[in-house]
Formats: structure tokens, C-alpha cells, sequence
């Protein structure tokens, strides 16, 4: 029964908690259990909370049931929790316990949900690499830095785990892992209490086994949530992009295959290709985040230089020497931005590649994040739906790109998707 | 000699430093005295620097000079201090004394500087006011959040005061103050260990009694500093908004003078006036700020609400109100700022009000921000110069808004339109 346990989405969790056929007492020990089984060569969580059985004791106890009632949750390590160690994936922070709840820990448990662990990060979600392992071949990067969140998840120790994405921290990892992945709106998630990598850029992002689940997360998550029309007839554009020759063909055959299917399910399937001149997002991307990193660590690197992996060091030194270009870096996503809107014309979402291709060979890279800064340039809120495999049998995700602070109607079109072409909910690996 | 001392700009202070015809140790006393004589009545200070004496004494040692070396400064509470205490004008933060200078802070002892004390905030920067007064008539408010900086440098105490502005907060104090006052670039300053108001407006500023003065601290608070081109011909633009209902006359009178006085000394001088749909600026801004501000303030607002202001309360819940309409501000300002480009056209720097009028009577409210609100949204950097005189005597500040980045440019023109027009250096007061 515990594996059995371990392996529901939230939602059938949360449907068995209302039927008083579980507790959240077992779910929560059926989670440890699993871990205890699975991550010590996984290692997609670095710390359990001591607190977790006593929360899930709680919450069985409670007449009025939340949204995430008992749902067992994991957090990323660059996200506080109060009186659990938050260490940031970075030696410098060693044994660092943070006083309070960063906002995004307290939407969930004041919803009700069981923080079971932390979940591993690359150093302060830049790319210095955590320890875990791809669930789908243990030679492979989970990629990042959300590496923890995703392998958790796919790996069914928890059904629920947050991340953040500033480059491409939720969409690539979830893509690498197979699992379905969101990244909000910039703005429409609270970055409070989790470490800042690049200001204007940070997002909080989440992983689920099903596009169902993935929904669960807005009202709790959304900053300002207001629940979307009921999709009737969503339409997409598929988008061709500068980057696209740095795509395997087996993801760009993935995204065609999406479109097609979707057209073939009746929906509306609009063709376009963005200017050349958005090339230059990806080198924009590339100022924003190294000249806000190597202010956001610029203490750090002052103080205990040599307590930094050699890979932030020198991208805080990038960063310092972009420091020229950022006000120009900011000016271009602003027109971005703008012009997107022309990008979507009347349509809802676009259809691109969540990542490169399959998960590269290797822990010490995780992955080119080239189809993922960009969007977060943009601002908007990225979808990556397990929809393919690649020959080796990796997992390949196909991003759905919303229009920007449309948060809630991206959700609720990836279960549209998700419904129409039979995508999840993905068994635990 | 000692209020001689008192009433040198910066830049006549390093000089005289340069020549060893006053030491670090006599200009750091000069400001305490002139504190003690002035300061009870004026409040500008709320605290003073216990090491300011030792850190001239070390100043007076040193072989090699920098930039501004020895030179007395002041710190908006707001912004944090090593060691000594940082309140942010607030009850909720009584006794906090930070571990780590901010940013700013760093980069002036880096420089030289001496911190002399923290001036006066209202609370967290947003309007409860400070008891700070306007040293040009003690029943009028200095403006506001910036209250104690703007003032203490027109009383002469410090020849230089950090300030921030993330609605109005250094322009308006520096208008009504009678003092140049530079706000900069979003992102050209550094914000790390300030305390956060408004994330995606928060901006570092400071106050001088000279143009010459306002200059010196660009290439120690800029980032990415690169020395401007010699200014040899600039051209403006007199701009009139859909606020100027709200200026007073002789405001109006003031920004029309200011261009025709630069008309007759050469300078080419447009005329323009912004399209009405600008008019959403302001309310684009008041989302903006009070949902940025709810959500950095919500620890403090459910955790101990009775120790904040009811001013600030109630802004907490405006923000937490308009969340639905948040990321339709920040796209409304994505737009202003890519359409703002025309309205500069070939031209260098826009001419407009920096208050609506003079210094408003009572302490209770440090005026109305409608023409720097705006500017806080659209991110470009903006002087006040003290330009004109209401029928009353009190100081009329006329603004000069410079494109987004250009901030060293903009500097230089004011030190120009200064010289050409014969503003200060302003007496102490």
C-alpha cells in the first residue's frame, strides 16, 4: 500500500483524504518511505523536516480542509523555510536556518499542505551542479537548477515540489525529467524569502505528474489568483525561433507533433516565426542575470571569494564586466515585450521547445538553458508537458508560452492539452 | 571658521582637503557642531555616527586620496549601516542595527567618505512622515520619504546626503528644499540593503548644494560608471503633461523660464506636450508601488499590524487589493517606456515640474508626488534644480529628465544648464 501511496497525484490524494480512505499520516510516512527507498542515490532531497509527521498529525486532526489539505509537498533549498535549514545549494551558507517562511512556503501551508523536505539546487540556482541524479538513467542531469524539485517528483517521493526559474530552473528540468512543469508570470508569484539570483527576473515555479495537479498550485500560488473561463476553444500559434538550429530534431518533431495533434483535435494551430532580431534576448538574458547575480553575491565574492564554486565566481565577474550594457540589456526586453504581443496576435499560447533536446550525459553540466531565458526575459508563464521520448527513451517536454500575467488560462489550456492528447498523468520512475 | 567650514560644498571641501588647508577631523566636527546647533529644531539626523570622528581621524592618515576622501556625508535611514543602528523610520524596526553596510554605503567609504549619521525617513520610505522640517520655514514639511537628507543639506550640516525615490521621494524633498537632487536610473544603483519598498521602482538618489557637487557622487554610485561625453550643445525638450492642471502657476512660470533663459543662451528648446493616455501613468504607478510594497511589508502587516502606521496599513491593503491589476501596470509601463523614445525624439533631456508647488503648510504630509510618480515608472533619471523661488520665498525646483541609462549625461547637463543659468552653488539656510 505505501508504494501505492507514494505513487498518486495530489489530486487523488486529496480525493482520498476527503473520502477519509487515507490520512495524511500515512501519505506523509508513504513520501519518507519512499525517500528513504529511493534518494540515497538519487539524491533529490538534502534535508527532511523533523516537523513533518507532527504537521500531517495536525492536519488529520483539522475539521475544515484547505486546498492542500495533508498533501505532502517538497521545497526547493533556495526557498526559506522557518526553523528548517535552507543552505541555498552553497557552501557559504552552510547551516543556515532562516527565521521565517519565505511567502511562497507560507501560501502552502497556511493551504494546508505538509512540508516534507528540502530539495537539492544548484549553488544559489546558478549552474554549479547539486548531486542529483536524473531518475530516467543515474548518468544523466536532472538539470537545474530546480534538479531536486524535478527528480523528486518524477521519481514519486513527493507529487507536488516548488522551484524558481530566473534562466531556465523549471521548464529544462522539468523537461529533462518528464515531468509537467510551470513557471509563472514574473510578478504573479512573491519571491520573498527565497534567495535573490536576478531581481527582475526571479520566479517561483512548481512540478506535478499531471497537468491536473499543476493547476492545484495557481489559487494557492498565484498572487491576485482569479480563476480562469472554462477553456472551450484555446488556439496556438506553433513558433519557429532564431534558436531553433540548437534543437535536436526529436524536440522539434515533438512541438510539430503537439501541433498537429492539436489541429487534428479541432483546435486552432496558427504557424509563425519570430523576427531574427529576438537573437538577441538570448545575449540580453545573459547581461540581466550575470549584472543582478554579481550584485545579489557581490558580498559574498568580497568576503569568501574562495567559498564560491569557481563557475559563480566567474560569472559574477561576467556580470561586473556587463554592468555598460545592463540599461540597454533592460530597454531591449522592454520592446520585447511589446512586440510579443503582435507574436500572439489573437491566439493564446505559443508551442516551442522546453529545451535543447534529452537530458545531456554527465552531472557536471545541467543543461543549455538557451529555450528558457529568453521567455523569462519575456516575463511570460511557461508550461513543459512530458509529451515525447527521444530515441534513448528520454523524456522531452514541449513548452506552452501564455501571454504575460495570464497565468491562470495557461494552466487551465495545459489541461486542456494535456486532456485532448492523452499527456500524463506520468507514472512514477 | 567653524561655519565656514560648514557651509563649503563637497567639491571646495576636497580642494581645500588637497591643499591641507583643513583636515577631515575639523570638516567632520564642523557638521556635529553645526548638528548640535541646528538639528533640535530641524530633526533632520535621527542618529549620529559614533565612529564618524575615528573614521576622519583614519581619513586625515591616509597617503593615497580618493575620490571623496574625508568628506562629511549623511545616510537616509532607510539604507543600512554597519553597526550603527537602522531604523527605516519605523516602530516596527526600533533597535535594528544591520551587520552589513549597504551597496551604497560601501561604495561612499570606499570612496572616502564619512558617514556622519542617518537622517530622517518616514516610515519604510513610503508617506507617514518624519518630524523632520523644512529648513525654509519650520511650519512647512521638508517633502518626503527622503526628509532628513534633503534637509540637512540645505541647512548646510552634511554637503551630501544619500537619499531614495521609488515614487517621488528625492525629487520632491529636493524641490522643496531648495537643493539639487538627483534620482537615478532604475537599475543604474544598487538597492541591496536598503529596505525594500517597491522592488521594480526602488531607486538611489542624493542631494547637494551644488550641480558640481550632485556630479561627484555619480562615479562612486553608478554602476557601470563611464564618464560622459563633454557636453557641448545639449538640447531639450519643454514638456507639458496631463498633470499640469495640478502645478502651480509659478511652478509653470518656473519649468517656462528655465527653457527660455536656455533659448537665449543657445540651447535648442522644443516644445511637446505627452498624449493624454499618459494620464494612466499615475494610477500604472500607485499599482505598482502598493502591491510591491504590500508584498514586502506582509510579514510585518500579519505579524505585528498594530506597530505600523495607519497610513501605511491601509496602503497595504490598497496593494493587496489591486493584485488582479498588477501585471497590467507593469505591461502599461513596458509601453510608456518603449513609446517615451519618441516623445525624447533627438532631444537630450525634458523639462517639467518637480513638485506640483512649493513645500505645502503643516508636518502631517510631505505633498503630493503626481510629477515624479511617473518618472519613478518609466525608470529614467531626473534632477531637480533648485530654479526658482515661490511669491512665499520657498524653493521651486524645476526638473530635467534625462533617457533611461544615460544618467552620467544627464548629470553633466545640469552641471551645464547650472552654469549657463547661474544656479547655485545654494547657501546654506
Amino acid at each position: 500500500m505505501a508504494s501505492d501511496l507514494a505513487s498518486l497525484t495530489a489530486s487523488e490524494m486529496l480525493a482520498a483524504l476527503a473520502r477519509h480512505r487515507v490520512t495524511s499520516q500515512r501519505l506523509v510516512e508513504a513520501s519518507l518511505a519512499a525517500i528513504v527507498r529511493r534518494d540515497r542515490s538519487l539524491k533529490s532531497f538534502v534535508r527532511l523536516s523533523p516537523e513533518a509527521r507532527a504537521e500531517a498529525a495536525r492536519s488529520d486532526r483539522r475539521g475544515v480542509r484547505r486546498p492542500l489539505e495533508g498533501v505532502p509537498v517538497g521545497v526547493k533549498d533556495i526557498i526559506d523555510t522557518a526553523r528548517l535549514g535552507t543552505e541555498y545549494g552553497a557552501r557559504i551558507a552552510a547551516g543556515h536556518v532562516p527565521a521565517h517562511d519565505a511567502t511562497a512556503v507560507h501560501r502552502l501551508r497556511e493551504a494546508g499542505a505538509v512540508v516534507v523536505g528540502k530539495c537539492a539546487t544548484t549553488e544559489f540556482a546558478h549552474m554549479h551542479p547539486a548531486a542529483t541524479r536524473n531518475p530516467h538513467d543515474p548518468t544523466r542531469t536532472p538539470g537545474g537548477s530546480s534538479s531536486g524539485s524535478a527528480a523528486a517528483v518524477a521519481a514519486g517521493l513527493v507529487p507536488l515540489a516548488l522551484g524558481t526559474q530566473t534562466g531556465g530552473s523549471v521548464i529544462r528540468p522539468g523537461s529533462f525529467c518528464g515531468v509537467f512543469a510551470f513557471k509563472s508570470s514574473w510578478g504573479r508569484t512573491e519571491t520573498h524569502g527565497i534567495h535573490e539570483l536576478g531581481r527582475s527576473l526571479d520566479t517561483v515555479g512548481w512540478f506535478a505528474r499531471s497537468a491536473e495537479d499543476l493547476g492545484l498550485l495557481g489559487p494557492v500560488l498565484l498572487a491576485g489568483h482569479q480563476p480562469a473561463r472554462t477553456v472551450t476553444k484555446p488556439s496556438f500559434v506553433r513558433l519557429r525561433t532564431p534558436y531553433d538550429a540548437l534543437a535536436s530534431k526529436a524536440m522539434l518533431a515533438a512541438c510539430d507533433d503537439v501541433a498537429a495533434r492539436l489541429a487534428a483535435a479541432g483546435a486552432e494551430v496558427a504557424r509563425r516565426r519570430l523576427p531574427a532580431w529576438y537573437k538577441s534576448a538570448r545575449d540580453a538574458h545573459r547581461v540581466v542575470i550575470s549584472v543582478e547575480a554579481s550584485r545579489a553575491f557581490a558580498r559574498y565574492a568580497r568576503e569568501q571569494p574562495t567559498r564560491l564554486s569557481a563557475t559563480l565566481r566567474d560569472f559574477i565577474e561576467k556580470g561586473q564586466a556587463a554592468e555598460p550594457d545592463y540599461a540597454g540589456a533592460l530597454a531591449f526586453g522592454d520592446r520585447a515585450r511589446v512586440h510579443l504581443d503582435q507574436v500572439f496576435g489573437d491566439h493564446d499560447v505559443l508551442i516551442v521547445p522546453a529545451a535543447a533536446g534529452e537530458a545531456p550525459k554527465g552531472l557536471g553540466w545541467t543543461g543549455d538553458p538557451v529555450f528558457n531565458g529568453f521567455w523569462s526575459l519575456l516575463r511570460v508563464p511557461c508550461v513543459s508537458l512530458p509529451a515525447a521520448r527521444s530515441r534513448a527513451g528520454m523524456p522531452l517536454g514541449v513548452q506552452l508560452v501564455g501571454r504575460f500575467g495570464q497565468d491562470e488560462r495557461l494552466l487551465a489550456i495545459a489541461s486542456w492539452v494535456a486532456e485532448r492528447l492523452k499527456i500524463g498523468p506520468v507514472a512514477p520512475v
